[in-house]
C-alpha cells in the first residue's frame, strides 16, 4: 500500500480519490480565510463543513471523513469544540489535522497547540518553520503568523527536516513543513516538494487553504496518510505556480492570483499533477 | 397587486425596487460566506448590514428593511440575537427570511430551525431539498451543508414541491427549494425556475448569496414577498447562467466563476432579466 | 520631519517605508470584511495578524507595530480584547486606529466607539461622515454602515471638515472622514484627498482596508501619523481608480473591481502614487 516514490502517477491518482469520493471535511478554523478553505475545499472536489458550536461539534464531525483543525483565531468557546471534535473522528478512525496557526507568537496559542496535540491522536501536523519549532521547544517567538525568516536561514533545510521527524517522532504525526521548499516527514521518511511560488505568501491563506486540502486527500485516503498529504502539497504547489504564470502574463496583482490558485485547483488533473510534481526522497 | 406570470416584466421589475429603494438588509449569518452575502446585496443594489451582538440586534433590525437569518455556523451566542432580531422585525411588519443551512445535519441545527420557526413568522424560508425535508420530519440524515443526492432522485421534483407546499403551509411562509431546478411555493401555488448552472454548487455560499438577495427583493417589495423570491431565484440563476457561460470562454475556473456571478449580479437589468428568465407554473 | 505637501514624493516614499520594514499590523476587526483586509495589508506589503481572544490579546499587540481596532461585528467577548490591545500597544508607543464602523446605528456601537476613544489614546479614527458626527454628537442616526448621504449634502465639505477638526481637538487624534472627498485632520491642518471612485462603495470592505492600510502606513512610519495616512488615503483611492477603469475596459462589475483593487494595491509603486495623488490643503 506504499507507494512508489519512482512513480508521480501513484501519489496524483489520490486526486482521482478525491473526486471520487468528495470527502466530507470538518473544519474548525478562523473566520479570516475560512471562506477561502471552503472554495479550496470545494474546488479540488471535496465538501466542506464547517461547525464549532459545543452543541454540535461531536456530531458534525461523526459524519466527516476528515477533521482540519486550526487555531488561526482560536477564542476559549472554540477550543472547547475542537478538542471534542478531534476526539470524537479519532476514536472513530479518521484522520485529524491540525495546522497550529501562529504557535509561538503568544503564549495561548503555543500552549493551546500542545495541549490538542497531547489529547488528539492527530494524524497530520501542518505548519510553517516557526510554527512547528515552537511546538518542538515548547515557546517561541514567531513573529505574527508568517515565518520567521531566521527560522529557516538559521538551519537550512536539513534542519527543518531533523525538526520535522523530531515532531513526527514525538507525537507519531505526519508532519508537514511549508516553505520556499516544503518537508514531509514522519520520523523515519522524509520528502521534500519544490512545487510552489512566493506569491502564495504574498495571499492570506495559502497555508490555511494547503491544510484544508489536505485534510480533503485525507479523507478521501485515509490508509495513505503520508502519501494524501504529499499530493496535497503537490497539488496545492502546482497550482501556485500555475495560477502565478498566469498572473504574470496579465501583469496581474495578488488579487488575481488569489482567484486563479482557486482556478487551477479546480482545473487541476491527475495528467498535469503527475507531469508537474516535484517531489523527491530528502537524503 | 399579484403578478401576472405570463408576463416576465413584471417579475424583473421588482430589481429596479431593489435598485430604487436600497433596502437595508440585516444579516445575522454565518462566519463562512458573510463577505460573499454582503458583496451579493450590494451588487443587486440592496445595502448590508450585519450585527449579531445581543445588545444591538433589535436596534439593527428596527432599521432594516429585511432580516436574513441563516444558521450556517450557528452558536449559543448568535443564536439568540436571532430570535431578538427576527422577533423584531417581524413586530414591526418586516420580511424576514431563514436560510436553514444544515438542518438535518444535526440536532442542533435541526431544533435550532424548529424553534425559530416556532418563535418567528418568517416570510420565507429558503434551503435545498435535505434541509425542507428534515424541517418537515423534524429529523434528518443531511450529510453536512450540500443536498443530499439521494432525498432528490428518491422524490422527483414532485415529491419536492409536496415537500415545499407541505412546509409552506405548516409554517405560513413562502418556501424556496433550490437545487437543479428550483420550486417555489405558498402551499396554493407552485413555480418551478430552471435558471441556474451546475457551478453553483462548486463554490461556497451560493445558496447564502441567495438567501440573501430575496431578502434584498422581499425588503425593496415587502407586499409581494412570493413574486420577491421568485425574482431572486432568476436572479441568481440567471446570474449564474452567465457567470458560467464567461468562465467556459475563458477555460476558468471555479475561483473566476465566483468572481463573474457578482459581476453578473451587477450588471443584471430588467431586460436581460425578463428575457432569460425561466420561471413556470408548476402543474 | 514634517512633509512639503508641495512634494507629493515625500509622501509616495511612505510606500517605500512599509514595503521595506513590513509592518506586523495586528486587527482586532468584523468577520465580514477580514479577509479583504489581511489580502489588502499584504498587497501593500505588510503583515497581518488577526488575534481577538482575551487571552492573547496584548501578547499580539506587543508584537505589532500598529493596532486596529474595527467594531463592524462588536460583540462583548471581542470588545473587551479591544480595550487590551489598544491599551496595551498605545502604553508601547505604537499607533492604533480606530474605524467606528456603524457608529450612530446603534446605541452600542456608539457608546462603544466612545468608550474606546475614552480609554485608549487613538492615533487615528477614520470613519465615513455619518460615523464621525455620531461620535462628535453622542448619538446618531446613521442607517446601518453607510454613509448617510444626508450627512454630506447638509454641511458640504466644509462641514466635514469642522467636524474632522472638532474631533481630532477633542481626542488629540488625526482624523480621517472618507466619502467623495475624503478630509483629513488633526485640529491644525486640514487637508482633502480627491482620489478614488465611486465603484469603492459597490464593494463591502472598502473602508476596513482603508483602515487596515492606514494601519500599515503608521505602523512604517509612527513618527508621522498625519502624513502616513495621507498617504493611505492616496494609495486606497488612486488604487480604486485604477481598478476601475481596469472593470470599465472589460465591462466587468463589482466582482472583478474587489479582485482589481487588490491587484493595484499590490502592483502600486511609488512613481504612480507621487504622480497620481490628488492631496492638497483644505482652506
Amino acid at each position: 500500500m506504499t507507494m512508489d516514490l519512482e512513480q508521480p502517477a501513484g501519489i496524483a491518482r489520490l486526486l482521482r480519490e478525491v473526486r471520487n469520493k468528495k470527502p466530507l471535511v470538518h473544519n474548525l478554523t478562523n473566520y479570516v480565510t475560512v471562506n477561502d478553505c471552503a472554495n479550496a475545499l470545494l474546488a479540488v472536489g471535496a465538501s466542506p463543513v464547517m461547525a464549532d458550536d459545543i452543541g454540535e461539534a461531536e456530531d458534525i464531525a461523526a459524519l466527516a471523513d476528515a477533521v482540519v483543525i486550526n487555531i488561526g483565531t482560536l477564542n476559549a468557546r472554540t477550543v472547547q469544540s475542537m478538542f471534542a471534535a478531534g476526539k470524537k473522528a479519532a476514536s472513530l478512525g479518521r484522520p485529524v489535522l491540525l495546522d497550529p496557526v501562529g504557535a509561538g507568537a503568544s503564549h495561548l496559542r503555543t500552549e493551546t497547540a500542545l495541549w490538542l496535540i497531547k489529547e488528539i491522536p492527530f494524524a497530520v501536523i501542518r505548519g510553517n518553520v516557526s510554527e512547528i519549532k515552537a511546538l518542538l521547544a515548547g515557546s517561541g517567538s514567531t513573529r505574527g503568523v508568517d515565518a520567521d525568516e531566521r527560522d529557516l536561514r538559521a538551519d537550512g533545510l536539513s534542519g527543518v527536516a531533523v525538526a520535522a521527524n523530531a515532531l513526527a517522532r514525538r507525537t507519531g504525526t505526519v508532519v508537514a513543513v511549508t516553505g520556499p521548499t516544503d518537508i514531509l516527514a514522519n520520523g523515519d521518511r522524509t520528502l521534500a516538494v519544490s512545487n510552489g511560488h512566493p506569491l502564495l505568501s504574498r495571499i492570506t491563506g495559502s497555508g490555511c487553504m494547503l491544510s484544508a486540502v489536505a485534510g480533503a486527500f485525507c479523507g478521501a485516503s485515509p490508509g495513505r496518510v503520508f502519501d494524501a498529504v504529499a499530493a496535497a502539497l503537490c497539488t496545492m504547489g502546482l497550482a501556485g505556480e500555475q495560477a502565478a504564470a498566469r498572473t504574470a502574463r496579465e501583469k496581474a496583482g495578488t488579487g488575481s492570483f488569489r482567484t486563479y490558485l482557486i482556478d487551477s485547483l479546480s482545473l487541476m488533473d491527475e495528467t498535469a499533477l503527475a507531469g508537474g510534481m516535484k517531489l523527491e526522497q530528502f537524503a
